[in-house]
């Protein structure tokens, strides 16, 4: 047995996520039946329960519900459930449940409840033997492989990239805008090696990180700031681009690193402005995305254009490898941060 | 004229909560008015707009509407809208838009869209003369009278208990678990001064904060940090202590505070096992609320027990202080952080 590599996990996954995509799109069929059967329910409301970095892929389908499908959405509070006994009626509503391992007692809890109550439940796992596949009336599997590192890189991506195949085919689309995702992620990855480890370099002994996006970036912002707080031990925040303006901006000057994810588009366009702001505040700007070009920054790193509903997918690549890089220059091991385990047992 | 003393509005408008709470309770049966009409018109799930500081009370509001009313609920993303143009179905939903102001443009454009497209709305805010209560088919008004501060206390505290009145005389309550409410202000201010103004001199030099609570304390840590980070430039987050434990309690440590709110119950009950993690981790925790006795901390700071769903209303009041006093010990005026605007115009 070879001695562990600090990070050789996390970089490993990361660098699987384009053949994973490539693999997912190529099982869009499985996918779409399950997208059959939601169309055949005509759901009115559609929910999601995750935690963590699931929590963030959810908020992104919660986006794509709400404007691709044009469905009111929502995302479950699961403690109204397990500590305080909710049992709403839920005739009418898609459940969609988003959990890596399929093991959160919470999760089950909450999917188990709302199968009782009358929603169609979806699991969307990585383990397709999990507990919460049995539990929900229908599944789909991220197909991302087994995850060695604690930090959830591809699991979150493939996580994405599953839930945008699922509406996009309750919507009938053939998922054409995902067509060549595994190539896009090829040429993310590949091309952004520079700039990632220039704002690794950047970043070394930041303090203070705040991250934004808007729109179908938001998830994105909340991502990023997830990861650097727990493979880099950041106190990293995200606010919408929108909510920045309206309080946590007086905390943003000159000793503050913004980590701008912006991609081509109306959220990345919107978001511009909030950057003017915070550029003009001093903040030390980097912008990551298809947009970051245009963007008031000190550092960019691009990343390949597509779809904007498809852009979380590709942006978070590069967040990835900077998490992973910069995690090891302050002496971490991004693979097994500190107190972290793969399961989290909450209820 | 008199000269500004720092933080002279934030502390008289901090002190004015008591007397708002009882004359809210007294003008009850306006809002079982517009419960009623709720009530008639029989919603299948509830959504709730709002941003900022409104945000956390829409999140308190969400938890009460799953829990006492037994509907399904999620926040709206106004840039679904605003950005996106998505005009989803929402027959059968009541909008509830949470807005101190009243006047954000991307809240009157989601309040407008949602009427059109079949959804009860209603407008809660602090300026009964403003334009989303022109929008919204029914308004309450929070009644908390005019704010001078630019960081929001008395119309957060107060949006609370108006959204908790509605939403329990839509379960066919009578709002006697608030009806001491102004009374139970009075005492969570007055006995909290001295351990208020220890964790003042504790936090003079700190620079990374945590805030956590779980169940209907969450809303009250989200705005803890919001406070934090608008007033004293802190690097404040927010983190149910369901999430903590799946990532971000790597970056807990020796040199990380911790404001934990836990109030007698469910929740408070439910947090008691993040907190023994975190202070294991060797964090420096402040508990707040009226279960804070019974936590692991180093400081305490207890505020009067009530029903566990009406905590919220009492226990963020010593934060406030808290707040209002840390920003002074570092040299800042609450009244007027930096780069802040009453009203923020984003779309």
């Amino acid at each position: 047995m070879t001695e562990h590599q600090p990070g050789g996990h996390m970089a490993a996954e990361i660098d699987q996520q384009p053949a994973i995509f490539a693999d997912l799109v190529s099982r869009r069929a499985e996918i779409a039946a399950v997208a059959e059967a939601i169309r055949g329910r005509a759901p009115r409301f559609v929910l999601f329960a995750a935690r963590g970095s699931s929590d963030h892929a959810a908020l992104y389908a919660k986006y794509l519900t709400e404007v691709l499908l044009q469905l009111p959405a929502g995302l479950v509070s699961p403690s109204t459930t397990t500590l305080y006994g909710a049992r709403p009626d839920l005739r009418d509503v898609l459940l969609v449940t988003v959990s890596q391992s399929g093991g959160s007692p919470d999760l089950l809890e909450v999917t188990q409840s709302a199968r009782e109550r009358g929603a169609l439940t979806v699991a969307v796992t990585n383990t397709p033997e999990s507990e919460l596949n049995g539990v929900a009336e229908m599944s789909v599997d991220v197909g991302a492989g087994v995850e060695h590192a604690v930090a959830a890189t591809k699991t979150y991506s493939a996580t994405l990239l599953a839930l945008y195949l699922m509406v996009d085919a309750v919507r009938g689309g053939s998922g054409a805008e995902v067509a060549g995702i595994g190539e896009l992620a090829r040429a993310a990855l590949d091309g952004s090696v520079d700039p990632v480890e220039e704002a690794v370099r950047r970043y070394r002994f930041v303090d203070r990180v705040l991250t934004t996006g808007r729109g179908y970036s938001l998830p994105s912002a909340l991502e990023a700031a997830l990861k650097l707080a727990e493979t880099s031990y950041l106190a990293a925040r995200a606010y919408s681009g929108a909510d920045l303006l309206h309080g946590p901006v007086a905390a943003v000057d000159a000793e503050t690193a913004v980590l701008a994810v912006t991609s081509a588009g109306l959220g990345g366009d919107a978001l511009h402005d909030v950057l003017d702001v915070v550029h003009g505040r001093g903040a030390d700007v980097v912008a990551v995305g298809s947009a970051a070009e245009k963007a008031p920054a000190a550092l960019r790193i691009p990343v390949p254009e597509t779809a904007e509903e498809v852009a979380p997918i590709l942006e978070i690549l590069p967040v990835q490898r900077l998490a992973h890089g910069l995690a090891l220059a302050r002496g971490g091991d991004p693979d097994s941060p500190r107190g972290l385990n793969k399961v989290t047992r909450t209820r």
